[in-house]
């Protein structure tokens, strides 16, 4: 089974990933935590807030400072920052000297209500440990020190103290906003206390089994909401608030790994199939249900009130990627890609300090003005990204994919023991990059995804030691149908990967195309939102229209039989994309009357299309993904 | 200008009016009745509720019981019945024995809040009031008993000695859910007393003027929501709650042509047109914003979010019967019909027991069963009429308008005291008929809406005292193009009337046809939710498609470009209906594939419609007005 490499061995060097990170960097995380300091929520490790103070501190800050922190400390791995790390320094040491004799840390139960501690499940407590545990990992990982880590193995010892012995005082035992199980699995790989894998299976397990649990969920939403009406292993679709489900899917992939469990990978597996045949919107996005941020049932994906919150998608990456390791097989990869350069990255603006917590497929500003005037702004999506948001999970989770996307290009399958075993070296995602593994260089030059082609280096440093050999497998994108590889010698997979062995082949460059022509995509009838319509796509990158590029009407935009797409290079906001145009018809007709029986005049144009991820850079506009034909 | 005729002079004789009143003398009225008598709203009347007790009088009660009392004297007129005469008697001895020493009587205020009358404007009470005057009006013009009636008057000059004097204690002037205002001039009308009259124009005069009063209404709406935003001669657009805008512009109307007002004409008709070019289904239907049952901004009428609730259209309807008495327009008759036939009779079941409070124009029962169990039902519409409703407007207000349809038939212009001016008798609405009027008798005999072809006999019973002339007006309905006319004689007027003089034309007996060609209607572009798709209407009637006939995924079904219609008569519950057929592209291909580059597979197939009022009477099952072209 392919493994995870360590960031570290992960260099990215330009291309789209590349202009991603420089913008985290040098915009996002800066920004973010100027939000966060503005709010309190920095101040609020310090535990100091007292009533009748402004700024108190919520109950899921610590997640939002956590994921903030994990996000930079990737960063770090490449590149120290003593400014930075001095700032998340000051944060761990407020939070060391916070946390109780026992090891439990809650900025908002130790000011706000101390008494009650793991007594409301609702309240995000163990969703927040768990983020302070995966940004302790990644902060170890990237500069060496301790001091947050071993908090956070206090805590945990602290949790599975509280959580596993039946005679212990709290009032439920699985969280309401699962995230502490993938934890866990993090923290047990990084200490190899195995204490820390049976305490997130052990969430796993009690999950669904637990009758008091489910009720306590049904103020506001079923039980469904919290993922809490089946046990894990027999659940079979995507239920509830899709943020949660995912995280909870993750680590459940993650338990399936680690203990051989097939029901546990069978339920996965069926609530993936679930999710990407039934439940997910052509551009990846999730969780449409305005109601609950919540999945729907099957087939229901309206376009204007897609909740799709960049945050499930970035969920479904976790679990996607997960599932890759759990079963090696090339289609969780597929689905990371459309997730990312699409939902996700729609999430953040071009320049990369604002941001989108739903994701739609069809904005009218109007309307948006309106309910916001009457104050029921739930009915019709926003049309620019704001700055802040009150509930700011999803700007620190968009900071701390961007930091971590080195993490999902390559993957390694092998045993560094075993001499005569053959290494398979993964490359899963396209980015200019270098990738460094025993003792073998890969390195990519491409402008994926605006370019199909991507130029392969292969360096090997003959070491004294070993001179281990390995093969190299190149995804072939699931939406691709022709490439051309210049490796003298390539196999093809079952599985869809190009299998290039550089030593028989003798090549150590070459070039591999992936042809990338606009395709039209059709949705299943069932799905009647989208009924005598198409959606547009150019390798992975899902096209919009926006009205600044077109006029008004959009939605009666209909694509031309023969419409003759044309790819351009175009820029937004400094960022180059590709622009595709293609014929079209567009009424043009301004006319006073409401219903008639003669058709609207129509005029032919071409219409102009930019990738998905990238709209709303442009002002109060019109937006577009289903368009007639 | 035209006036309305006494309804006892109006008798239907038969057809779809007659189907209709007959359902509602023997199906609705008792059943509404025993719902508000099993409810409690009945005994609430006799004021002995006290707390703790079960059927707490809600705040508009009374309005139920009022129009029930109003619908019910409306078929006394032309039959009494002593049963229900004596329901009605008892609730009035109740009344009568409950109103205070001032006058004042409300079931709510006088069991559970005793102190707080006139306090609250958002408690419906001027409400109440306005519909108890409209039943004791009616009431006594069909029985001839007084009782009712003086108690309102009572109450009446109770209301004007409050609300007129600076000095008195109230918290508000004008009521926060418009009624009153029309209810007055009716009360004046029956009375000829002129301070009724002139109450009302003091409430539609004040409305938008006091500052206070919008403040009030901030709590869960702008003060649009109560048309308080400008004062009524300012107002352009409707606004806010449907019914309550149309209740109060049905009031200002009256009031505009009592007081001969130009500005507030002006107003009215402003609105109308905003309405009608605006914020109008296809259907009639108005006030399609969930939230707030509210209209929404120009053209935002979207088609399963259509909250158009069936009391708006009859609000409508009351607004366009005082317009065209404004104006003698017969646009405003027009917009009647299409009101009465589609968006009004949608609002009850064939059989007459079970109502919708929204009439949408595209329906997912999966979308409501989902909905309805994560409890957040306002994100899809119902697909079956519920016997009751907790808040029951619609039923009683079906129930007075189906029993009062003859004042909308025929109208009149002259003046009894002058011998030389011609009478003119405008035949309004078709339906098998009867109407009297100075000697002269008209007889129609049709079964429009279902055919267009009437026959009209015309008898005049000279009197020894006068021989009158008068001319005859044939209302050429607007979607109509072609008729043929069997009298020798006539001419068109401007306004698209047909003019018939009898003695001219030396006939008494003539058929009247108009041509009924199946059409097909496209939105305005600025409708998004009906781009590249048309409504079918015959005549009057528009129509749909449910499930039931043609299976699922109604979205997908694309009419063909020569789609032959044919009509032919049918049954649905025992009503017989013209059922539509024509061809069409259905998608057929069960897929699982939820996107794909290959269209899914169609099928031609007739599709099979049926008239929009008459849906949702035979289980669950899809339904949509607007189709793929």
């Amino acid at each position: 089974m392919p493994k995870q490499v360590e960031l570290k061995n992960v260099k990215i060097t330009g291309g789209y990933f590349h202009e991603k990170q420089k913008m985290n960097r040098q915009i996002t995380i800066p920004a973010t935590y100027r939000q966060f300091y503005n709010t309190g929520r920095i101040d609020a490790f310090k535990l100091k807030w007292r009533s009748e103070q402004p700024n108190q501190p919520h109950i899921f800050w610590d997640s939002d400072v956590a994921k903030w922190i994990e996000g930079a400390a990737y960063t770090l791995i490449h590149k120290r920052d003593v400014n930075l790390e001095s700032l998340i320094d000051s944060i761990i040491e407020d939070l060391v000297s916070g946390q109780t004799s026992e090891g439990y840390f809650n900025s908002y139960y130790q000011t706000v209500e101390l008494a009650n501690r793991f007594t409301n499940r609702n309240n995000h407590e163990l969703y927040c440990a768990g983020h302070l545990i995966e940004g302790a990992v990644a902060y170890k990982k990237a500069t060496g020190k301790y001091a947050f880590l071993n908090a956070m193995c206090r805590y945990a010892d602290y949790i599975y103290e509280v959580f596993t012995d039946p005679y212990r005082d709290k009032n439920y035992i699985t969280p309401g906003h699962e995230e502490i199980e993938l934890a866990l699995v993090k923290l047990y790989h990084e200490t190899k206390n195995k204490k820390y894998l049976d305490l997130s299976k052990f969430f796993i397990d009690k999950r669904g089994t637990i009758d008091g649990e489910k009720q306590t969920n049904d103020g506001w939403a079923s039980s469904n909401y919290a993922q809490d009406h089946l046990p894990v292993v027999e659940q079979a679709t995507a239920e509830g608030h899709a943020v949660r489900c995912l995280y909870m899917f993750s680590g459940a992939a993650d338990i399936a790994r680690e203990f051989n469990d097939e029901k546990l990978k069978k339920a996965c597996e069926t609530v993936f199939d679930n999710i990407i045949n039934k439940r997910m919107y052509v551009t990846g996005g999730i969780g449409g249900n305005y109601s609950g941020e919540a999945f729907s049932y099957d087939y229901d994906l309206p376009n204007e009130l897609a909740y799709t919150e960049t945050c499930a998608s970035i969920a479904m990456i976790f679990f996607c990627d997960r599932m890759y390791l759990l079963t090696g097989e090339k289609k969780y990869i597929d689905i990371i890609e459309l997730q990312l350069y699409n939902a996700v990255l729609s999430g953040i603006s071009l320049h990369g300090d604002r941001f989108f917590y739903c994701n739609p497929l069809e904005v009218h500003p109007e309307r948006r003005d309106y309910f916001t005037k009457i104050r029921n702004s739930q009915f019709a999506p926003e049309y620019e990204r704001p700055e802040y948001f009150g509930c700011s999970c999803c700007p620190p989770n968009v900071i701390r994919l961007i930091s971590s996307l080195g993490q999902y290009m390559y993957h390694v399958d092998g045993d560094d023991q075993d001499d005569e075993e053959i290494d398979k070296i993964y490359v899963n995602l396209y980015n200019s990059s270098v990738f460094e593994y025993n003792g073998v260089k890969i390195i990519q030059e491409t402008d994926y995804p605006r370019s199909g082609k991507i130029n392969i280096t292969v360096e090997t440093q003959e070491t004294e030691e070993t001179d281990k050999k390995f093969e190299l497998y190149l995804r072939i994108p699931n939406w691709n149908k022709n490439f051309k590889c210049g490796a003298d010698r390539y196999d093809i997979t079952n599985d869809r990967y190009i299998a290039v062995n550089p030593f028989e082949s003798g090549c150590d460059q070459f070039s591999l195309e992936f042809e990338m022509p606009v395709v039209e995509l059709y949705a299943n009838p069932k799905v009647h939102y989208c009924a005598g319509r198409i959606a547009i796509k150019r390798g992975p990158i899902v096209y919009c229209a926006e009205g600044v590029d077109n006029g008004d009407y959009l939605k009666s935009v209909k694509i031309s039989d023969n419409p003759e797409y044309k790819c351009e290079q175009s820029q937004i906001d400094d960022n180059n994309i590709i622009k595709i145009t293609c014929d079209c018809e567009i009424i043009t007709e301004k006319s006073d009357v409401l219903y008639s029986e003669n058709i609207f005049k129509k005029e032919k144009k071409r219409l102009s299309l930019i990738p998905y991820a990238s709209w709303a850079n442009r002002g109060r506009n019109e937006m577009l993904v289903w368009f007639m034909k």
